[in-house]
């Protein structure tokens, strides 16, 4: 199989969606993000999206050239406008202001809207817990997961990622509310695996172990059943209701069919914990997370993530999604 | 088995209370806690619970003269002190400051510190949604689940309350995030009843369906594996780390052999829905539940709890149970 460097990873995603009229500050938002990936292991959301990011950019239905705009709505809420864009660019120019906000006011938020996600959440919550906040985040997507206790299709993924701010590396977890992330199980498609029972059930209602099946016509299923289903509900409120958003059976219906991602909104919350009321809460914290780290078998999320994180130098890439990429991109 | 009317429940658990010290205004916020779960049918946080909390009072560890007070440390989050008493008076107090705060900030929130909970948290949850706001309130407890990957209890079970303001009844979910709540592998151990797989292991580390087993020397699991385990890390540094207050582990190096609730915090969030971007928000999320409680076999959360409180008027009650209290107020 083909090996890029991190760099050639980059260089590959930013001529691509440059070729397809993203400006260069897009360009470079949604660059690093898939490189990002790349580097973290997280292939499921690295250059396998990028032909869906190109053909959305192809079919016209996402702005390259977006120019997100930040509003503040009462004194602890921000509304940012992404103006068709990716997510990438609209997260990045939030950042700065929520960060500041929450430093003020101890606690703040943002609704994030009019933008088309395709990537995992823990950048955006990272990037806030290495400013020393706590950070938490949640999209809606495509109906995608059964509603509770029935079989019909009408709830995304929708993750929930959370980020604590440590020396050095800060602690973050990003996990879909379904049993599976959807990326997972199309990688899991493509290269022939099977799914753990419990993933989804397939167009009769059945559980299967064969990612095909819950993807064409069956339904993935929530973690924990009506828990996960009252999550992913909860998601639903906050990334759609709550920020004046589509829900993901309403993004569905404004979806086409050129891969890419779809148009929606997230829900961003940063809290400063210097201003909850305790002044030892890093070291506090600590004591639980060396807890967690002498247990034996036991591993912090998103430890695997910052293993590779450090060690990734080269990415295996397959041909035919390099073919994907050249043929999308000329 | 005996049956006792609503205000039966509550005379039974006042007079109890005020026989062991609790001053007025304790009694009646504790008492009005124990009979709104009699009422919703949620039994093991009812007259359950009442010995509990009058051991605790008996013991000295609980201040049933608690009175809680609220502090403003930042714009927008509050602290609030309650005095080591139970948690109900410290959440009616609290429920006003936070609201009014929500409204004129956008987003508030509240560190509730000093307090012993022993109660469900959709009251307070619902009482916010009832004043037009969303929120969500996290709390620990006692390590009594697997830390990630491992089979050591570290975490509580760490429940994760949320409500939406609806006209006429609020939506609100209230879940462990362990595979089940304490209280109901404790009224399935003094049944007589099993215990799903997946909800915890023997003192061996092997699944079981026997309550004992897991309850004596085993562990709870948490939800969905490694996610349920990260949420339940969400919240002890949500509830604990963030605003001053324990760890699970941490309280129970302070709890005793009194049958009562550990002290700890808990953490509070509300947000003003009309302050995060969108006008529509309410008939909005109107067309999501409609497409919920259209799906076949789908039931929203809360709605067993909601349909009980509309029709209880008596409860059954163990013998047994009266007799503990009885033996416990005089």
């Amino acid at each position: 199989m083909p090996q890029l460097s991190l760099l050639d990873v980059e260089l590959l995603a930013a001529n691509s969606l440059a070729a397809n009229g993203c400006d260069d500050a897009n360009t470079a938002a949604v660059a690093a993000t898939v490189t990002a990936a790349e580097r973290d292991g997280s292939h499921s959301h690295g250059l396998f999206r990028l032909p869906g990011y190109l053909g959305s950019l192809r079919s016209g239905r996402v702005n390259g050239a977006a120019a997100p705009t930040v509003t503040k709505a009462r004194p602890g809420t921000l509304i940012v406008d992404g103006d068709g864009g990716f997510a990438p660019l609209a997260l990045a120019t939030m950042t700065e202001p929520l960060a500041e906000l929450a430093r003020t006011q101890g606690i703040a938020m943002a609704g994030v809207r009019n933008i088309f996600h395709f990537a995992a959440l823990w950048p955006e919550v990272e990037a806030l817990a290495e400013q020393g906040l706590v950070a938490l985040a949640t999209t809606a997507a495509l109906p995608y997961v059964a509603s509770p206790g029935g079989t019909e299709a009408l709830f995304g993924t929708n993750p929930i990622a959370f980020a604590w701010p440590r020396a050095g590396q800060v602690y973050a977890f990003d996990m879909a509310t379904s049993a599976m992330a959807r990326g997972d199980i199309m990688l899991a498609a493509r290269d022939g695996n099977d799914v753990p029972i419990g993933s989804g059930v397939d167009a009769d209602g059945n559980d299967t172990t064969d990612p095909s099946a819950i993807l064409n016509c069956g339904v993935q299923l929530p973690i924990g059943g009506h828990k996960g289903a009252a999550l992913a509900l909860m998601v639903e409120l906050m990334a759609a209701s709550l920020i004046g958003e589509r829900f993901s059976f309403e993004a569905e219906a404004e979806y086409g069919d050129d891969g890419g991602p779809p148009v929606g909104g997230e829900f961003v919350l940063a809290i400063d914990p210097a201003a909850a009321g305790s002044s030892g809460w890093a070291n506090h914290a600590e004591q639980l997370f060396s807890r967690i780290e002498a247990t034996e078998g036991a591993r912090l999320a998103g430890a695997r993530r910052h293993a590779n994180r450090a060690h990734t130098t080269m990415v295996d890439v397959p041909q035919s999604l390099l073919d994907d990429i050249e043929s999308l991109t000329t």
